[in-house]
């Protein structure tokens, strides 16, 4: 009688636990991981593990250099915006909504904080579609937003 | 007397108007506008319009082609995401929020809906940084926000 409580608890306790993570993963604006490295050898990582979970690169950004070349006075360290895009995802999500092209691809950037210190950061796309208000879509950005997590944490 | 009253409604009717009218320009999710013409000739024209509130096209992707490629049995018309940036908004919002690069550039959709009949569709910036809550993105945002929507109106 005592074991079977003890497993009922236990049982009840991970569901509670799991539907608290799954929680925190759609209210996470960003995901972000810092990490030791020079800008060039982390972006190539972030780019092998996004190709990992299926995701390619499809526009590339130097916004340091952009910035440079447009404006005056521009202090910047290296800043690059990545597109990326899984084709699979990208086309069922025109399905459900044809105006969703205005957030396609995702994004994830690279920011040099320090010397020898980077930051990965993407966009949660959990969190952007819940305001579309749109079920297939909220459906497709959570497994998509579970692919950019684990890529982003395997950085 | 009567004038002066008639100048008060005025003044506060024009207030109002333009606190509902501003209201309106935070809260729509896209700015659009479908036109007649050809799909070359119409995304020419975004492009010109954009250049004229500001804001070159720094990225350009042809979804409806790229999808064809790495996809079977997919039925697309033609659909252009250009990501438009304006230099100095995008140095401004960087400095407010060093993330914002997930959302750089701002997008502008060109869809073809039937022959001869095509949609732009852009984000609202000013929509989308509601979620960011920082007053001076709030106030940038809303800048951008009003210069795109004027591009679009003039396509």
């Amino acid at each position: 009688m005592k074991t079977t409580k003890i497993i009922f608890l236990s049982i009840l306790l991970s569901v509670v636990w799991s539907g608290i993570k799954a929680q925190e993963e759609c209210n996470e604006m960003f995901f972000s991981k810092t990490v030791t490295g020079n800008f060039e050898s982390v972006t190539e990582k972030v780019i092998a593990e996004f190709k990992n979970v299926g995701f390619g690169v499809i526009t590339e950004i130097d916004m340091d250099q952009a910035l440079k070349e447009k404006l005056d006075n521009v202090q910047m360290k290296p800043y690059k915006i990545l597109g990326v895009c899984n084709p699979g995802f990208a086309y069922k999500s025109l399905q459900a909504e044809s105006n969703i092209g205005v957030f396609l691809p995702c994004k994830v950037i690279v920011k040099q904080l320090d010397e020898n210190k980077v930051e990965v950061v993407s966009s949660n796309p959990a969190m952007l579609m819940k305001m579309m208000k749109n079920d297939e879509l909220d459906k497709l950005a959570k497994e998509v937003a579970k692919k950019m997590k684990t890529a982003i944490e395997e950085i």
